[in-house]
């Protein structure tokens, strides 16, 4: 019985980068099934990988190794590193990449939970065990500098995945921290509550760091100058421009057959102010 | 013994949907072999994933599921169905995306067959057995707006790779009718035949109605004011602008590494005349 | 027990072509195990396929089917073929894409070795064994002129897959020769040494021919009328351009966060010139 590799980068899939991981996995541990979550995270963009973590990692299986390489860092002093959280472990650079999905609590049925991250580091306790990657015996015989996924990342994966135990794959770091990214907490003012965009999909649709939870009945959502009055049910909707709940619990703003990113022309960090609506005061678009 | 998944949607690669779907489905089917047919339809283009679907088809396994996700009316009231055709079951929305492969006869050994479909309604008889999916029990305990996908389609579709039988997933829909395209019919004409583009590819070649016995001998192709004379036999002619029986059986018009689409500016719809050449008659480009 | 097969082509992700030759291994060989190498080649360069294969394919397992299908040539004369080089086989046309991986020896510990090929031939001889796949029983039964992925390598690989030796699938082309392309090979010169660039990743990194060992102490890296003074050991430098040993082993050059092919506008077949370096001359960037 092997466990299920999931497999997060940046590579892209327009060279052998992603399939020669693979083949080094399976060289290892022969009967790994491997599971593509995405390769299209942008080049060197480390939260936006750990975006993808968060809202992904709660429908893995509960065995699944998650291993996540988005690693500007390599080849430098960065640290490889292996983390348990309940019966999951994943593998990849100690750069923030796997700190929104580790401090995020996992429940049944499977939704995604907002992390508390005020600071940018991540004690390993209250249920996380964790190993700093190193022994070389199992990796590749020869390190490169710069494809740690092929030459180490991967092996470690491969090995997990064939039953080797975390504590056999180095050297405990449990009790110290890891590095982390703040995750952007609400900011509740009497005006409404103001987040930001946190991730920009495909579709152009700007994911921001507000659940349902936090916003006012008969919401305004109100984005770089625009004001949206309401929330949307789906995407169907004849609007310039909607606001919605998303799949994975986020208020999301998204054009409705189009790019919310191209038309508003806004990214990551963009503020996004929700306050309540004409029902409730004077707020106006 | 677990049924094949076969994937298509248009969800892209970049983010992570894809890969949730495979988890959700790992996580109830931990056996299920889960194989991409693609995950690039143009977003919300049902036709264009209907067209895939249809010449993907006949080369699947006889007892593949197939999972088809192209939903732009996802959270509206269109409902979620699975159909068994022979041995192969299709899951997805009824919105018209599984009506062309559902209506093509398959063969042994394989081919493309085109379909014959008049109305906008595919009548479930004659060798279709369907149901209504409306078991929750089946699916995510908790199902999101917006992604379908992850958490109803896939979950089913697990199900059924597992070995569930269709009816303990839904309401019969068996007798009655499910959405469908009209597939446009070769209109002949005195002059020759009239078809249209139903399907571009990502090389740009233009993929037509058409197919090798509707075309007069000796044909002239015409497209947007251009004639070609002749079929080739393969891309590696010395020519602006061919024509040729594609590998799906259809008459497709390409530019020898170039994209036709891009030369002639057209798309799914285009008309396209076939009529005797000049060995034949009076036609001259 | 089956042998994993490793596929590499040009087809894209964006049409079904890669799922249903998928789709024909499974029909063949229901427990294949098939993993991506990439469908990202660009279209037609039959080079950049054989670039790909060199590099990826000493991470193989030994007992690995390579599939690979850049095939610009379909429907013509081009013959197909498998050949066994140690225990793994390559499928695929005769047309140069599979002869730097096959000329190339493997090596324990994995790692990519320079192929020496001065000829346009490379000469089924010292552990090479192969066939022309001429046996059409091994094929699906109807085989198109341009999709040979599907209808003639795919099956191939299935039955090799599923165990079926070689001989069995096609007449020996053992001792005569197949289609290869020269690789060049590095110039030693009084002021340096001369190579040129063989491949352009995604990141817009430029690979070129030369290795560590052919370079000089401290070297200075001359491509498009710029200096880059010495190797940097990582990609986190800041530089508007720089030279590193890639993973591949080969000199590559880069611009941090960014595309080198993009800011030199060069590609394969660009001469690259290295130089000893301040230290021990009077080349100044």
């Amino acid at each position: 019985m092997t466990r299920p590799i999931f497999f997060l980068t940046d590579f892209g899939l327009s060279d052998t980068y992603v399939g020669v991981v693979k083949a080094v996995i399976l060289t290892i541990a022969p009967d790994a099934r491997i599971v593509d979550l995405t390769h299209g995270i942008p080049p060197q963009d480390v939260r936006a990988g750990a975006f993808a973590l968060l809202t992904a990692v709660p429908y893995l299986p509960k065995d699944a190794v998650v291993l996540a390489v988005v690693d500007p860092g390599v080849g430098t002093n960065r640290r490889p590193i292996a983390v348990q959280a309940g019966g999951r472990i994943f593998v990849g650079p100690d750069n923030g990449l796997l700190s929104w999905a580790l401090a995020a609590p996992t429940e049944t049925p499977p939704r995604v939970v907002r992390p508390t991250l005020r600071r940018p580091l991540l004690r390993l306790a209250d249920g996380l065990s964790g190993v700093l990657l190193d022994r070389p015996d199992s990796w590749l015989p020869m390190v490169s500098a710069s494809f740690h996924g092929r030459d180490v990342f991967g092996p470690v994966a491969a090995h997990l995945a064939a039953g080797t135990p975390l504590a056999a794959l180095g050297s405990s770091l449990t009790s110290t921290s890891i590095a982390a990214f703040c995750f952007p907490e609400p900011d509740q003012r009497s005006s409404g509550v103001l987040g930001q965009v946190v991730y920009v999909d495909r579709f152009g649709n700007l994911v921001t760091s507000l659940m349902a939870r936090d916003l006012p009945p008969d919401p305004v959502v109100m984005v770089r100058g625009r004001a949206i009055n309401g929330l949307a049910e789906h995407f169907q909707v004849s609007a310039p421009l909607i606001a919605l709940i998303g799949s994975a619990g986020f208020l999301e703003i998204a054009v409705p057959n189009g790019s919310a990113a191209a038309l508003l022309q806004v990214g990551a960090g963009e503020p996004v102010h929700v306050g309540p609506g004409e029902a409730s005061g004077t707020i106006r678009a």
